[in-house]
């Protein structure tokens, strides 16, 4: 472990920049300031890299938007954890997600985790998918801290579905010394490692029926659920009332500086505070995080829908141009797959920036760029974003 | 563990107004606005209540800050612990504390928590003082995550000397079936438990050098060891020269809402970044604590000789009132008890408040009074403020 | 950690022998055979020194007893420590504390771990006395594997009592972040460290009745326990039914090779089958033990109670002896301290084994031999023990 | 967990008996006692079921065998796992193993489950075959209680080889948070639920080289290491000199009531004994189980030549039958698929029991006859055996 920081360092910037050559996301560097009018207002700004706005890429910007947010909010302080806008955030995500209670955490590894030991109960298993944040990116926390053992269904699949997750309850149950021992199912949608595959809702119900019969507990990890809420119509609470707890990411879509939210049952949710603590994971304030949460979570829907439809139409006129092929996964939401043809990447990805504010990715190895949609979409007039994007791939024309 | 969120709700609140009946601290319905031209300007604000500044309480006014911060500071983003400010925080603490290596933590609970499990590698011992943070404050995190048994010395006492720790090492060896299998001893320096005491010098020297003779290694929790530094001259490096790692608090003096700097040898805190990952800890960014922090770092040691100066002063033209009397314990620092006599403490209370913009806590349940010296001292002329101190007892004289 | 083996082995070896010179019970050894036909006969050998018989210090004679058990009890082998003689054990001990079900344990310390563990159900702290077993001979077991925090009551007192208990609670309730997460109380009965004192019933009840109203569940670590009630003639029904849970030993005066019984209500005991296994303390099987206690447990009332006639008359015949003085600790059970005068200790010791086959232990620093009181005093009729004594005292005047 | 106690019961006594109806092995019944003379002889009963003889399945018997050995080994009692013949039995296994140490642990689940925690010396991953008792026979203990997370390799296949080793590290080193973590590599040999396939030496040479310069290091869970040795010739400190552990079962071939040995450098095996401590799983006494190791571990290796010898032989013999088929799986060790053609198998069985006192299992659903050679064939000439199964099956012909 002892390379842990530079590693990470290197790899979490490779994740956040999509593999970009783009010198304007080197974090620590600050913004290259653009020339065009467009360019010169960070309010305007658009991407096509993140889930989310650049708010985050530049604290002078998310320190000014916390002052507009206040200004008509009244952001009023917490105090580890309890009480001020991060309660109000509390009281709002219950509420959404219809269930009794929801509670603030400072990351989404803390909240999917306390949420499976709390299901779990003493037992040592919980089956999770192989491609999800909680097997592979939460650095093996349910087994060196939590005393679980993950189980991982779905291996080279977008998602699992019942009849394999049936046939691995029926394996350990047969072959193992305690009978199984399995406690929660786990599901998480949309999925990252899948290029945001959603789950489809009918696998969700099928699951859920069983493993409520079966006794078996149901988490999601729904970091990034308004996303998967917002390509299907199907409801935030729809999707949680198939779950005994469901996490949802502050600092995703919702443009926070970090933090997690878990809402469930209050006979779960009143539990995490103690274990917070216990891992030392009770920060002093942290209204920084959820204030600017609730300012995005407010109207989040309506918004979304207008972003699905201006990005569909966005997709739809770029893909017109034979230097542009824009693809998505089956079942997906705003992640495409952008290939260029007789076109000079640098070039475009550089008039794009500078002359119109807009962030673009670099090709991974496959020359695939990953292109995503969201809020900041809503950052201007769709002609003047679909023009700008014309204008940038004629000049960048090989 | 049903009732924890509201009882830690209540007891938390009281702990931070020191039993005050204050309204204006009131979290959640914001400082009343007071009259006067110093009480209308919230950065010439005074406290006698905190160890900082009351920044905390306002989050506009830390949003303000944060910008003004920026506009000098020129605020960079970090990742997942990673880079810009918090990295820059990170290089100045190694550097006052003489260490070879520092690390951003959300919490003093994870950061003391690591630091003895990092320390004693595999041993189930530390020795803690009874009246610590580590002992009392952290949830039983030692025992409930980390695995370790912590001995607790010094009941009753303000800290446990050198003769305690042998006695008890002596007793444990002999009469308990591992021998020993003590790795850490611990030392909190000032204790907060103990009305801000200071550890004197030469007993922390005694202990250092018997721990290291025997192979035991040391951790010191300077959340305030600034203030420690400040009244008794010791430089932060010399305490730290005597511990192995130390933590210093972001949030008590610093000012930032939260967070936590655990600084040592690179050895042990190179591996830190991943365990406060495996405990779900690790936050999306963490600059709008940092960023603060660092501010008030620069230049602490002037300012603070400053407070302490003015400070003393302070105190010695109040107890020339015969209404006030105020004293602090052998080895204090910067906390004091104050008793009033022939006084309406509420009137006194209101008056500074809504005229001066100057806060006191409440009395306890034997009528003594917390009365804390910190940089909000200097935000005024000190003539003004013993000027105003003098017009309220006037005026609040039974 | 690294002198561990070598340090327990010296130290055990010390208990066991209770600091005695003398040859014969130097493990590894072997017994020196006597010269007389008492001292020939090991069947009738007469220890002071341990709290049952001597069988486990030569596995012949062990051997031999399992044979003679079997021809009667015939011995049924046990599988993973379900089914034969292990079983048996179990019903007996359930129906001998009136508990609903009882389970063998490789060890006390197992016992008496996963007992606090089951019954804190994720509560972080258990009291336990500071002269207890499980605080200071469990090698920190609760602390670095089953994530609970012990709190001692009762330093330098034999017993804690209710008034301390009620003391404690309070202190932890006020000071501490966690509204106590106090689970378990548990009492040590007769205690070890205090030369076998043994705890009131009466304080008992009142412990028990107050923890019932509170909702603190109770363990008895009742290793020892028919020694307790074959001394104040309270049953062991009576003392486990104020205790959720008690463990009782196999290998102190049931003589086994090893081994320990937990019993308690079915909801707790159920659970301790799966935890054994994930600790590692599944035995293939265990009836070489089982089989053992299971035979010296039938009739053991009887037979103490003709051990404590004995024993009392015993001490009172030797105390006759102006060589001689025997006392016991308040409230003590088993246990005497021998202090002799104008006496040729090693005379008197060596006497003993040769011509009569019966041990003594040495004396410790300050010359007082640990004197035990057990059943191989009914290995003999008490007369001829009683001229033994007599004779080799009067051999070994100075 | 309800319902752990009477499923394992179930299942592991189908284990024991695979799948046999036979009346005779049902635990707790005692052996019906056979009308002939080799019938009546327990010393020269034959099994075709165990890995060992039967002596656990009588208690009567495994006393009087405990008799013996003692008769000439004078066996010495140790205490807490220290001294007497169980320190002979761990210098004698050291010896074979060609390793610093051995220690004496309660059972395979601890010695494995600890060498690995203390080879990963904080890292969190180890990766195990999928088929292993590790993996699925451990009860979830290395991520329940020892924080490690397994990750499974060779599914579907007897071993995995170092092209999937190599494939997995690099698959978890690219993909996941910390840079792999991975501690230790295991492997099973020869491997239970493979119908006790060998892992080719070759791969074990290639395994070993490749992970020591990767610095990974590398336990053996060798419960039936002299198995494999006895049908390979590689020696056991051949086998042993690839990994830094090795554990080795007392109770399968070596015919103890329980316990396993663990087997490494001085600097892992040291740190076992307060693990074990800590664990609860120190045993008063081990001599019951220690002693009857070494007597069979004496001599073994020049006895299981004759046994794969006579073995060998025995199976060719048998496929002479035109009513039996006798096969093994490729690297296949002592374990034989028996099927029968035209033959009343339950007669059969009857007659190999009651006639000639030899046992033979019953059928598994897809009438396969699990049929094992060990050490008992030893129990009579050769000749004898063969004939009985002659004259067995023509008499059960059908």
């Amino acid at each position: 472990m002892k390379d842990f920081k530079s590693n990470t360092a290197r790899r979490d910037f490779l994740k956040m920049a999509a593999l970009s050559s783009l010198p304007l996301v080197v974090p620590g560097t600050g913004l290259l300031k653009p020339k065009e009018s467009y360019a010169q207002d960070d309010d305007r700004s658009v991407n096509f890299v993140y889930d989310g706005t650049t708010d985050f890429l530049d604290p002078e910007r998310y320190i000014k938007k916390l002052l507009k947010v206040n200004a008509t909010a009244n952001i009023q302080p917490d105090f580890y954890g309890l009480g001020g806008t991060t309660q109000r955030l509390e009281r709002e995500f219950a509420k959404i997600t219809g269930k009794e209670k929801a509670i603030y955490l400072p990351s989404g590894t803390m909240a999917n985790q306390l949420a499976i030991r709390l299901l779990n109960d003493g037992r040592t298993k919980a089956m999770v998918p192989e491609n999800s944040h909680i097997y592979r990116d939460e650095a093996d926390s349910a087994q060196a801290v939590h005393n679980m053992r993950l189980i991982a269904l779905g291996k080279d699949k977008d998602y699992f579905d019942l009849k394999e997750l049936k046939a691995s309850i029926a394996y350990h149950k047969s072959g193992e010394y305690i009978d199984s021992g399995l406690g929660t199912v786990v599901i998480e949608n949309p999925v990252r490692r899948a290029n945001g595959a959603i789950v489809p809702l009918d696998e969700l119900k099928a699951i859920s029926k069983y493993c409520r019969n079966e006794g078996y507990r149901l988490h999601l990890d729904g970091a990034r659920l308004h996303i998967a809420s917002a390509y299907t119509g199907v409801d935030i609470a729809e999707y949680a009332a198939l779950f005994d707890t469901v996490y949802i990411s502050l600092y995703k879509y919702l443009n926070a500086a970090g933090g997690a939210m878990l809402c469930g049952d209050a006979s779960v949710i009143d539990k995490v505070g103690s274990y917070i603590k216990i891992l030392g994971g009770t920060a002093f304030q942290s209204w920084t995080n959820t204030a600017m949460a609730l300012h995005y979570l407010n109207g989040i829907d309506d918004r979304w829908k207008e972003v699905v439809r201006s990005g569909n139409t966005l997709i739809s006129e770029l893909n017109k141009s034979d230097q542009v092929s824009l693809t998505k996964v089956k079942n997906g939401s705003n992640l495409y797959g952008l290939k260029l043809t007789n076109t000079d990447f640098a070039k475009l990805q550089r008039s794009l920036s500078s002359d119109y504010n807009m962030m673009l990715a670099g090709p991974d190895g496959n020359r695939v760029i990953r292109f995503a949609i969201n809020e900041s979409l809503l950052h201007r007039d769709l002609d003047t974003i679909i023009n700008a994007w014309e204008t940038c791939l004629k000049a960048a024309k090989a």
